[in-house]
């Protein structure tokens, strides 16, 4: 299992908007193969950021399968004018015996 | 729910120390009052990078609880010499209808 980490900086004043354009950008991936479980979580410190972690079975499940797919072309039409940069996404494997978090799948 | 994100840069070489160090360190926060769960993660990306995530039941069991308590210096006792630089420590609350995942706890 991978988990995505994307570290987002959204436009001033887009917030409101974003998180609608997430909430239906969100069954896009839900729906692609490999993909295990998802979170939109909002910074506390930091007005208009926000951190997406996505669970997939593997990376090729989100570079190849998803980023290769015509829904990544409709997630990205959503979604990508809310971020100012565009962010660095990461990936990350878990360290044994380091973890209690698991998801719900 | 509260989750704390750490992005962590380990000293060139340090990672398998680090990763002996923090499973010991883990167990500091495990017993602290108003801990959820954690997950510690290896970037895929670029070596010596970590990201480590805990699920607290409010900002101040961190923020007050946690970092004001005993239990701490012993946590920086075994973990910060391995940072290189210092992380920033974020705290993020969960958009509502924005995610599947969920501790276990």
């Amino acid at each position: 299992m991978i988990l995505e980490v994307a570290p987002l900086q959204i436009r001033a004043g887009q917030s409101a908007k974003f998180e609608l354009a997430f909430a239906h950008a969100q069954q896009i991936i839900e729906a692609m193969p490999g993909y295990l479980s998802h979170s939109l979580q909002r910074c506390i410190e930091r007005d208009n950021e926000y951190i997406l972690l996505v669970e997939w079975d593997t990376l090729a499940a989100h570079e190849i399968g998803f980023r290769g797919s015509p829904q990544y072309q409709q997630w990205k039409a959503l979604l990508h004018h809310f971020y100012e940069p565009m962010p660095r996404v990461s990936h990350y494997a878990a360290v044994p015996f380091a973890e209690t978090l698991t998801s719900t799948r």
